[in-house]
């Protein structure tokens, strides 16, 4: 997969980009990250990225043609490829676990990072995505850039040491995940449930299954609305409303 | 403010801590970040900070000891400041505008990064908040803790340099931003409305705010129904419904 970062701020991503598992993956030869200042196209004798708004008011937003510009560097530079143009953005569609798969089957994505108080409208008309980390506001787009490669590179094949761990994870089974412990056995008094220490494995599994759905009602029962269940769940998911009704009294 | 943080992972942080805001923020003194590497707290002889679950299954769990051991050194290095413990969790509560506002107001913040497949269950005993940053999967805490740590620092008093730009973004008026526009007026071709460039303030504060509107109703309809809605705004709203539909016709 090839990735082209456009930012003001390439510095940010020096961390990020080479720890962990992005780090591997480049490694690997799985991962092509290409990180792009769009100041050094400005055509602006002061290098100038930014301007007022049109109509007043607070801050500075990003001006079409640098951005544009980078945009056409990197298609004459990679003609061929099939890219997909990600605008970060608060205003942009909510980024989701759906949307990094999405992203996981693209052959060349690239993210552009705003910063300042915003862009110019016309920039929308060059990206094929306009997407949201979530409801909240960053200084730039340039986290949520990262967050958004490394949800998507995890996906990868090969990229995770371990193919299961990408599918059992919260979120990807729809369910949060269940309670996990691992050694000790006792922890200041703490202790771990009996049933994952006995070796039954179809109780264990019963167990887990159950216990996700306890936490995923408990905490977020927005999930539960879109999951297609089994009779074993609604049954398990009867008695933990039964359960936590009780513990309610 | 001071923040800590808890990782396996601190060369991430390099880059994204010291450019823009966070490094400014701390050269003004207004904020002081630790990272630590809570494996120099493991008391296992290789440093080991992860281990098999319980009951068997994919991937390492984070051990309870280190990290336990990281907090207590924490509060004997601070032991006045109040603290808030945020574990970065896919199974936590979703991180919000709101939550950041509150994080904003705390003395002192940590916040724990995972990596690997999970935490012990136990850890969850040594938080006061579990936090999601969304609806998807990435392998680890350490994106999560910087995309809080810089919606909340951007919040701090004398941070921005314009005091105005913290508010007027999307999700901080509950509505996505209005279109903005700068120099120059015409981009091959894509032109700038003509009310932003006619200097008539009222109707300018009036086009954006029905265009804020249009913005939410089109792409995150979800945002209105928490709104609370002036007669201008309800009688905006309907115009856009109208509009809007008469487009689709």
């Amino acid at each position: 997969m090839k990735i082209d970062v456009l930012t003001l701020f390439p510095k940010m991503f020096e961390g990020p980009l080479t720890e962990s598992i992005l780090g591997k993956a480049q490694d690997k030869n799985l991962l092509d990250i290409n990180v792009v200042n769009f100041r050094d196209f400005s055509t602006n004798k002061h290098q100038q990225v930014d301007d007022y708004p049109y109509g007043g008011g607070a801050g500075m937003l990003l001006k079409v043609q640098p951005i544009a510009d980078a945009l056409t560097s990197i298609e004459e530079k990679h003609p061929t490829t099939k890219k997909r143009v990600v605008l970060l953005d608060p205003a942009g569609k909510p980024f989701n676990q759906k949307l990094a798969e999405e992203f996981s089957e693209e052959e060349h994505l690239i993210f552009i990072c705003g910063h300042y108080e915003g862009y110019d409208e016309r920039i929308r008309s060059l990206v094929t995505d306009e997407v949201s980390l979530g409801d909240y506001v960053l200084t730039g787009g340039e986290l949520g850039a990262m967050v958004m490669i490394d949800a998507t590179v995890r996906l990868l094949p090969e990229v995770l040491g371990n193919d299961e761990s990408a599918k059992t994870d919260s979120h990807s089974t729809g369910l949060l995940e269940h309670p996990q412990y691992t050694r000790p056995a006792d922890y200041n008094g703490l202790t771990v449930p009996e049933v994952l220490t006995n070796g039954n494995h179809k109780l264990i599994e019963q167990w887990r299954l159950k216990e996700s759905l306890r936490r995923t009602y408990l905490r977020r029962p927005d999930l539960l609305e879109t999951l297609t269940f089994t009779s074993e769940m609604e049954k398990m998911l009867d008695e933990v409303k039964k359960e936590e009704n009780k513990m309610k009294d």
